[in-house]
């Protein structure tokens, strides 16, 4: 079946899903984007994705062309017409084109781009959200607005490759000895006292809409938790870590530069937080 | 005039050249480019351009689909078609498309996306190189391998136009208290005792193609530099102060953060320079 993807106010066929070589996106990375997951062809926590794009399009005075309604509207239609049932919507906004390459914005009134397609893929029974992934340490070299969802995405592809060529599946990525975030994923760790660690917001990481909802989870069912930054020796030695993004919920991580985190099984407090989650998400799509 | 453009294989109107919405180019900012300049209807320094794009392929295991000399012939033809005496081209070169969205490098084999373009613009005489330019020091928040030439330009956008609103045509980037290079140039000074002094080459900074050619016709004229990173404040007391890139050549800087630089015109040493570069670069262009 030949995918259906939204362009610009038309649903084409994926092959005729065309923009200019002139598009500021494919030039300058100026584009912004988010996934929202797919459960029982409904949108999960669409809420707090399109709250986050509002937020990175003020950040870059990026104007969105439809209502937050209407693009809402677009991703139900995709998920129609794609018979969606689990994956996600993606969706980009890049600042359009003026026929030409010139760093300065655009004029007031260029149209910006708007894009948006479904992936089909296993969410809720994925097998590493049983297994659990391997990662390794890298250093983090992102520029330093991460708490904007730019499509400036090349040193996560070039972290996950490093991840994938040392046998890894993904990277932890490190400043100043202390894990920032996965590659495209916020980190987390469980303390030898059972505490939840994760790193507090800021311009060093993306606000993850799984992330908040995550420690909003773990505060209704007592789970003790902290926002702050660990190191990597503090990741070695945890009982349990674990990674968190919309399309992943939770994933264990029960390797770390080739060391064992805790028995080497995804631990119980990964288990339980990931199905405290899964049982929102279906309950919130059912 | 329809430009030509050349994209994949074909020269096509401007208006046709079109990519996927699942280009990496588009999605991941996973590309790289180089701008050569053109005088006379002739390529300008480009076998240092093609040696640098050769790196930036090498840096990312990116494969360049064609030769350095079809690469050329390329060039040359759309210098042809569109009829271009000065100005500049721009080539792209981006990992392609699988037809999804997936972070992991594609399959060998999987073809690139190669688009060249041309663009008209005063070179020798434009009106900037005389006059000279502001600009405002402005924190360095790129990521940190500054040395390979992706279009993950965002912040150099940002920069742009943060130095426009604050009324100045361009932005000097600090990090660590010390200038690294300017949004989409190097950053040069001259000190009271006359000494060209620009930032040595590392992961920090692009090595600029005009860079490296100022560099050798200084050593050529006894014109005495230091490759050595310089301060804000240094560039505040410095007698002359001067961007260099492939399609600027040199423009002076004669304001930083409002403060002048020197009288506040172009100075001596720096125009001295320009004069040699431009006079090389006739030379070759003949």
């Amino acid at each position: 079946m030949t995918r259906i993807v939204y362009l610009n106010g038309d649903y084409v066929p994926e092959q005729e899903a065309r923009v200019s070589v002139f598009d500021r996106g494919f030039l300058f990375a100026d584009a912004v984007y988010e996934v929202t997951a797919v459960l029982n062809g409904k949108l999960l926590e669409n809420d707090g994705h399109i709250a986050r794009l509002l937020r990175s399009c003020r950040e870059l005075n990026l104007a969105l062309p439809v209502t937050p309604d209407a693009l809402e509207a677009i991703q139900r239609e995709l998920i129609a017409r794609n018979h969606l049932r689990e994956g996600a919507v993606y969706l980009q906004l890049s600042r359009g084109s003026t026929g030409d390459r010139e760093f300065d914005f655009p004029p007031a009134g260029t149209p910006p781009t708007l894009a948006l397609f479904t992936q089909a893929r296993s969410v809720i029974n994925h097998a590493k959200a049983i297994s659990g992934i391997r990662v390794v340490t890298l250093e983090d070299i992102r520029w330093h607005r991460r708490d904007i969802k730019t499509v400036g995405l090349l040193a996560p592809c070039l972290a996950k490759e490093f991840a994938h060529v040392q046998g890894a599946d993904d990277a932890f990525l490190v400043e100043d000895g202390l894990i920032t975030e996965g590659s495209s994923c916020n980190a987390w760790i469980v303390t030898a006292s059972g505490t939840l660690v994760t790193r507090p917001l800021s311009n060093d990481i993306l606000h993850g809409i799984t992330r908040r909802s995550l420690l909003e989870l773990a505060k209704n069912h007592a789970i003790p938790f902290e926002e702050r930054a660990f190191s990597v020796e503090e990741a070695y030695a945890a009982r349990e870590a674990f990674i968190s993004s919309a399309t992943t919920f939770i994933w264990p991580v029960v390797n770390i530069d080739g060391r064992t985190v805790g028995d080497g099984a995804p631990g119980p407090v990964t288990r339980a937080l990931r199905a405290i989650y899964v049982e929102m998400a279906l309950r919130a799509t059912a």
